[in-house]
């Protein structure tokens, strides 16, 4: 029974209630704060406008977002999950980090970095408890304008052969992490594990949601990097293996190009660079490091 | 140091990244749920693209969903509050409720309904429990041919003049709520008590949402209204007092203009309309209520 002007009607109701919302804010004394929660209205609203969203489907999604809720704790973030199976994290990521030059690029961080890493030397072994193939990791530091930066502190963190980080272990090993520090040529070296694919936790709503999507929980094989240097921006990243399944459905969408890098796997037997004796086959992988300038000093 | 092709690559790394991530729900077996996943990813990127969303602005984001999540429980739904202070409650049930002729318009339906409610006869009294001034609220039920609607159930629920509903009382009672049916003539008339204005929860995430917005917690005094007859589409809406100080600030926008009614108060000693002897001043309301007619039947 709606006609036209019926339409044209309801068109300009909805759109008089977005803008009556919007300047219902329009006092927030702090301008940030009014320029995010105004646009965060005026996005909210063409959202669930656009989908007819129905009053069903509100009820459903008031109890998707209160499921979150209930599982998350001080060990369980859903909502950073959430976050990072809609690619808002690495959107976020992608934004603060904006390419310079030929800087090397961010990826997400993750929920397992930790403050206070074991130090190691230049040419040492980050693995501790953690268990997998041995993997020689080597590079150089350099900023965008080609000179060696000596001194960066390099976390590197990853999770053992079984997927899990040491960490999400009850038993308080530390393993698959360390920092240590770029020499006088910027060269870095050390010994990890090789790194193999892992799902995010997938037994809660994202893990729903993910499945009734027919996706992945699955994210690419990694091994994290966080790297520091005066006058530098910081840059937290993750290098990928070379033809790991998961590259195209990582599923928190942190895979870039210019970080899938040859794993090479050597043979049992095969001579390693430092002369370390290594039981087995190994693998090796260069990762040359580009630091932007720190534009923000 | 950004150049014009770096921010023109920028652009295209951060608008591939958001078609990755809708390409990730192509898969999805459910039209409508792709459709919903694949616009609430677009709503989002736009959003935390527009405002061009900091890390650190991204981590407090976490942290107010999470806080939410932290105080909603059985009793308390933070995120409907959430919903409704950004008034997207409220236009949700402006989209369902599409205005037809001269039905009358729907509002927010609240936490407050409960089912069962007592019934009265016609003519009867809601209040129970509930105190404040009487109100006697009285109207004819019409479809929107003008023809009067006989039977219709009329679900009526209000706070009592301490802002509290019954059911916000630890102690079981029951008042400011009932039902009744309009009579052949689709008349309907019941005492209630007058509505006064009382602020939604605000000692939680979204009442220090309000404080920093500025935005006060009050809703509008308002009596809420539930009608359903055959072949009409139900009805949820409330009516409002002309007057009222909240009118324009209501804190979930539930506040229509065809909604604010006269509420005409009458000094102690003013006869009352069926003769009930009433200690004190008095008010009355005329509120016509037209359904629209079940197009989903």
């Amino acid at each position: 029974m709606s006609t036209t002007s019926d339409d044209q009607a309801q068109t300009q109701r909805e759109q008089a209630l977005t803008d009556k919302v919007v300047a219902s804010f329009a006092n927030t004394p702090d301008d940030r704060l009014r320029e995010i929660l105004q646009a965060a209205t005026r996005h909210l609203h063409a959202f669930v406008r656009e989908v007819r969203l129905t009053e069903q489907e509100w009820e459903a999604g008031i109890a998707y977002l209160t499921a979150v809720g209930d599982i998350t704790d001080d060990k369980r973030q859903e909502f950073i999950l959430l976050s990072d199976t809609f690619g808002v994290s690495m959107q976020t990521i992608t934004m603060n980090n904006q390419a310079r030059g030929n800087a090397t690029e961010a990826t997400v961080f993750g929920p397992f970095f930790v403050q206070d890493s074991p130090e190691i030397d230049n040419g040492g072994d980050i693995s501790g408890a953690a268990t997998g193939m041995p993997c020689y990791v080597e590079g150089t530091v350099r900023g965008t304008d080609g000179q060696p930066v000596p001194g960066a502190r390099i976390e590197a963190w990853e999770a053992d052969d079984d997927g899990l980080y040491d960490v999400q272990y009850d038993d308080g090993r530390v393993g698959g992490r360390a920092h240590l520090f770029s020499d006088e040529r910027g060269e870095y070296r050390f010994w990890a594990v090789q790194p193999t694919p892992y799902p995010i936790p997938y037994d809660g709503p994202v893990g729903q949601l993910l499945a009734a999507a027919e996706r992945t929980p699955m994210r690419a094989s990694h091994l994290h990097f966080m790297v520091t240097a005066d006058g530098k921006r910081r840059l937290v990243t993750h290098i990928f293996v070379r033809g790991d399944s998961h590259l195209e459905t990582d599923s928190v969408f942190g895979v870039k190009d210019s970080l899938v890098l040859d794993f090479d796997e050597q043979p049992a037997g095969t001579p390693t660079p430092d002369g370390r004796p290594v039981d087995g086959p190994w693998s090796r992988v260069r990762f040359d490091i580009v630091l932007a300038d720190d534009l923000a000093g």
